[in-house]
């Protein structure tokens, strides 16, 4: 269970008061449900009493039935607690995935926040949320930054109640005399995230303990800490070993110092790699691509072309494939983009 | 599943032989379990082709009824296999948990190495071991490091099965006529380890899909490149910010420059810290205790003492509390454990 009542509220004040500089204006989303309602409700505290501007934005996604009346209900919600200004938005979503649901949300987000002048909006996103993520992210594998969970801070997008559990919302809305609305895709099983939440989770409290989401939660602003510091350091190391220069831009074309390459420690290496196919505009490599990759890099066996998606291929140049006296390079092609574009 | 039979063998053999230089002495350790009878016999036919020289040490921990005959059978079974010296060796566990019967196994695996001369011992975990293992690690939270499993070497303990899973082990044994032992408590739910087995991963692969121990092991195979990166990129930061010699040994007193200390960026500062603690032969901080430890760093609040576990205080020192001209320090006093150690 989550702290008791008036604590709950003050650390979600208190969450608001830490990453919203006083005065400024802030749009708070809500969809109704006990988390958007309690942050809601802590925004429109900051509101009333002349800290911050505070207005909100429902999104009426428009994918069940009823869901006019839905959004209709939190934003009168809104209102009565003195949030303005408040505006229901109408979206249409391409699709039924969650992925073109959040598509459509972030675009209204930034048209509410264009459209009302406030430069931060606010999600409710929990502890809980965070735990379910990192378990979404553990299982795709793909290393450090899919353990990192959702950023407290990413650009106007600001989540002040991740370290408060769902339970304390819940509390905060009934303490409040507020009716929040309980989703019944929640618990539908129609979603990955739902599972994750309904079936995978109480089995890993029961198994674990009931510690098990603050432990994800940490361990997600622990891996995220770790992750930017050694993506940081790996955007400065590209720029090191590039023989191309980098004003030459768009690139078509990367070519890299092999033997700078190589005495770069593993999880620097394999993260300049992935910058540099990111940066010819080809996808991430996924783990067997870039495990290719860096075969050809430590150079024992072909010397390519490994193809990535992209499509970019990679050859390892040396000798007579390079000037006379120059070092062996990898470099990284975008032509075969090129010609798919042209 | 695993690979077809065929093939699983053939990856074992080829994990044993990246692993252990051709020629050398090895000790498979064998509990008759699946896994280490597969492992034993990859092992036997590289022993039996001449690549390396295998024995076997079987451990009977005396802790179930029948443990003897279990440890037997798999002695057998090893020896026919023609594996060369195998012996059983029986210990006894202090107490009735899982750390005090791997404290155990771990001293008896020692005294095998040094009674047959074997420089590497061979154990048999797989993907799935390793999969339950970041779990458990998930559940702690302590960041990257707690995800990072099993190292597939440490010192002359290597896993050489880590990329098959235990499916793939028992296939090997059903084609080498091999009879492994199902450990009863490995279904008795007495041990955390086993309702991770046999509780969280069946959900986890039906809502999240069945790669998600290979997705697991992954996870671990990058933390761990993470973490060792920065551990090492922390314990050289730390002679840097030093400012007692360090030469002075054993140390009871640390002084760290504070304005090189709040120059660096956090994942890297919070494991300076923590190792600076653990030199001091104080346990490493937990999460809440180095939050203290970077509070007072980032000096906003007060000067300290913070107790730290061990016992360690903490303490910053600026202005008079310092030679006339020095820098402002954070000095870590283990004076409270020369205390008690007197």
């Amino acid at each position: 269970m989550g702290p008791k009542l008036p604590q709950a509220l003050a650390e979600a004040r208190n969450g608001i008061r830490a990453m919203v500089p006083a005065g400024s204006r802030v749009l708070v989303a809500c969809s109704g449900g006990a988390d958007s309602l309690a942050l809601a409700a802590a925004a429109a505290f900051l509101h009333r009493t002349g800290e911050i501007s505070a207005g909100a934005i429902v999104i009426d996604h428009q994918m069940q039935p009823g869901s006019a009346e839905v959004a209709g209900r939190a934003a009168e919600q809104c209102r009565a607690l003195g949030l303005d200004p408040v505006a229901v938005i109408e979206v249409s979503v391409d699709g039924s995935s969650e992925q073109a649901a959040r598509t459509a949300r972030y675009a209204a987000f930034a048209q509410g926040m264009d459209a009302t002048g406030a430069a931060r909006l606010l999600l409710g996103h929990t502890r809980d949320d965070q735990a379910e993520q990192v378990l979404l992210g553990l299982a795709r594998g793909s290393g450090t930054l899919s353990l990192a969970g959702m950023p407290a801070a990413r650009g106007p997008y600001l989540r002040p109640l991740l370290s408060l559990d769902r339970a304390a919302t819940e509390a905060i809305c009934r303490h409040e005399g507020l009716e929040y609305w309980e989703d019944p895709t929640n618990t539908s099983g129609a979603y990955l995230r739902n599972r994750v939440r309904h079936e995978v989770m109480p089995v890993l409290r029961a198994v674990l303990g009931d510690k098990v989401p603050e432990a994800l939660a940490r361990t997600a602003a622990l891996a995220r800490a770790d992750a930017e510091y050694l993506e940081a350091l790996a955007s400065r190391t590209l720029e090191e070993v590039l023989c191309t220069a980098a004003a030459e831009q768009p690139a078509t074309e990367l070519r890299m110092d092999l033997t700078r390459l190589r005495a770069l420690q593993k999880p620097v290496q394999s993260r300049v790699l992935r910058l540099a196919v990111v940066r010819l505009g080809a996808p991430a490599p996924d783990f067997e691509r870039l495990a290719a990759l860096t075969l050809l890099v430590q150079g024992s066996k072909s010397a390519g072309p490994v193809q990535l998606e992209g499509p970019v291929a990679a050859t390892r140049l040396a000798g007579t494939r390079l000037p006379r006296g120059a070092t062996a390079q990898l470099c990284l092609d975008a032509a075969a983009l090129k010609a798919v574009e042209s």
